[in-house]
């Protein structure tokens, strides 16, 4: 008995040093069902909350769903209903404090929670299945520091370029798409959050998507770069919390083309509209929309993923067309934007997004000016799952 | 009351959608304590584990100490005494499980246990001044996938570039410095625990390093990279969880000259041994010895930190010093790596380090040979804040 007892010991060390669990969690199974675990012997009641049981794409909504555990032996366990292809997130609460599962080594940030992450891949271009890192070439991510005079400092993006990119003797230059994050969003989301690296490696692999250079800036005028990566202090991210810093020597669009400065001058870059493409999310489709008026004829390829759209000087309490309707110059820029034919304007939006009444009335106007685009309209708000599945969708539309 | 009622749920919905807390923990206090809060009003008892309590560095081990966490209105806390400026670690336990801090959005994996770090900065030349992102000149930092066909497979690697290097016109080559992971890491560890970006960029602001590449390459022969970026499953890292992929068609060290391939290939490189460098970390400080002696001459400056060296086919149950002495050709290869007059030879060990003796023994052959070579002890064992601290020492010494 005193071995026995000596040898649990001596493993209960090597675990606690080694792995710090010992329940495999999360467990997808055979039929796309994921189980949760989690080892609290004392806990008086254990739940588990996340995206998986509203993932049906039909029925698709934001809501987090939250379900209880149940305990045998000190381990509290959950088994969802066999669950679509996608990237679900999750987390524990353990009477009523709410906590990361110890056995799953990935998990995203977003803006300050971070969230577990299950990857579920039923078939073959399932989402899921775009979003994995897959037994295909995989391209190289940067984190770069530019000079931005506009803003008058220098500031950290994140640049993807494609397998195949640094191989020796390879000249081919290649064309380039910026993706903009949004509100509480840095540099590091559309690689992490987004999947983008993941999704473009896929996509090039089975040549559904040209082979280009994805650029992800950092959106927040006042900061240098995501927090713990520049000098002011450990700050902690909350939305709008770049605000703190002040409001920037400049806007987003005016010190664009630092950005795009920098990446023209240190990457072998096809240059002009029809290899030039822009798209974010939320603030970031905002930008977009912003950035693309400032400079008409620039980007041959736009996407507004959920965006934040607004008119410069607008009237509170009056809706996104009369606002664009008081402003005939800002019109004039959008019109200049059609004027110049970018080979194609991509909205996105889901149906229950906060968002959705001023893309709305975008969509209004420019069908009644004519103007060409093209709209995808998904279950679902303001919410990742939408804006990797754009993504996805708009990697395989760009530089064609 | 009805309303105050509504305003609460209002505030409390938008805090669950932007910020997970309403503590501020970790706080640095003005006199270098820390103070750590919990909220969790149903528990009984919760403590606070990290390295904290035993940071002095005279008496520096590398115990993990746990305190226990008062309890006012729901929110647990605890103080330290004024620590030295370092990076610190810990973590929470609530009745019995362990969880991370959810105010604290930094945190680094270390094999599979994710704990949370808070960097105390005392004074200027701190070691935690050097860890911290500070306001100088930032390098570059990408994770790059190259072949390697001696291990027939695309791998991934780290690869630091100094401030400046991008900037335009800028044709300047530079030195590089190889640097090894250890058992369980990966090609993240030393950029992440490890904090060579930062020691780096800081170092060469102050003009006490030389700017220099930097590459982190994957030391698991069977692996192409860290646990999520290739395709074999989403596999939870363990000590040697890369074991399971087989073992390998070839060695780090056969296998090191196409990781010196791909850089001498694409980045503005100073090559010969005066502008290379290898150092590493336990099994990395393993490797680097083995590649050393399998290519003397190859490189100028090699640090071995907690080094897991062994001799080739070495006798169980003897000692370091016995396997050396009836090894007579790899005794040769040894004896050329100093023929070749390297011009450092750093060898970095913990006064309690469980790997002393090997390194003590050799050390006691390199002494008998007249063989010179630096070496620096330091309180503690076989933990990272040994191996940044020798880091930022070594890369001071290097290409000079």
């Amino acid at each position: 008995m005193a071995v026995l007892c000596l040898a649990a010991g001596s493993a209960f060390a090597q675990q606690q040093l080694f792995q710090n669990n010992n329940v495999k969690s999360p467990e997808v199974n055979p039929d796309g069902s994921v189980t949760f675990r989690l080892v609290a012997p004392k806990a008086v009641k254990v739940t588990v909350s996340g995206d998986f049981l509203t993932a049906i794409p039909e029925g698709a909504t934001d809501a987090t769903t939250t379900a209880e555990m149940v305990e045998k032996d000190g381990v509290w366990e959950y088994t969802t209903t066999p669950l679509p292809g996608e990237l679900y997130s999750y987390s524990f609460n353990v009477d009523g404090v709410r906590m990361l599962d110890p056995s799953n080594v990935y998990m995203n940030r977003d803006i300050a929670t971070y969230t577990n992450i299950v990857l579920v891949t039923r078939q073959k271009d399932d989402p899921g299945y775009y979003y994995s890192a897959n037994d295909v070439p995989h391209g190289s991510v940067a984190k770069v520091w530019y000079s931005s005079p506009t803003l008058g400092m220098t500031r950290r993006m994140t640049v993807y370029t494609p397998a195949g990119y640094y191989d020796a003797g390879n000249k081919t230059k290649y064309p380039v798409l910026y993706v903009c994050h949004g509100t509480g969003g840095d540099e590091n989301a559309w690689s992490e959050l987004g999947r983008a690296a993941q999704i473009l490696d896929n996509l090039i692999a089975e040549g559904k998507a040209k082979p280009m250079i994805v650029v992800m800036p950092n959106g927040n005028v006042s900061c240098e770069a995501a927090p713990g990566e520049w000098s002011a202090g450990q700050y902690v991210p909350a939305m709008g919390s770049s605000n703190q810093f002040g409001p920037g020597k400049a806007t987003i669009p005016e010190a664009f083309p630092d950005v795009m400065k920098y990446i023209e001058s240190n990457y072998r870059v096809l240059k002009g509209a029809a290899n030039t493409g822009i798209c974010g999310l939320s603030m970031g489709g905002g930008h977009t929309f912003q950035t693309t008026n400032m400079y008409p004829g620039k980007f041959g390829y736009v996407g507004i993923f959920s965006g934040a759209i607004s008119i410069p000087n607008s009237e509170r309490g009056k809706s996104f067309s009369e606002n664009l309707a008081a402003n005939t110059e800002y019109a004039g820029k959008i019109r200049s934007v059609f004027a110049a034919k970018p080979q194609l304007y991509y909205i996105a939006m889901g149906k229950t997004d906060f968002l959705y009444a001023s893309t709305e009335q975008y969509r209004g106007w420019l069908d009644a000016q004519g103007y060409k685009y093209e709209y995808r309209e998904t279950p679902g708000g303001h919410i990742w799952r939408n804006w990797r599945l754009y993504l996805t969708e708009f990697a395989q539309k760009v530089f064609k």
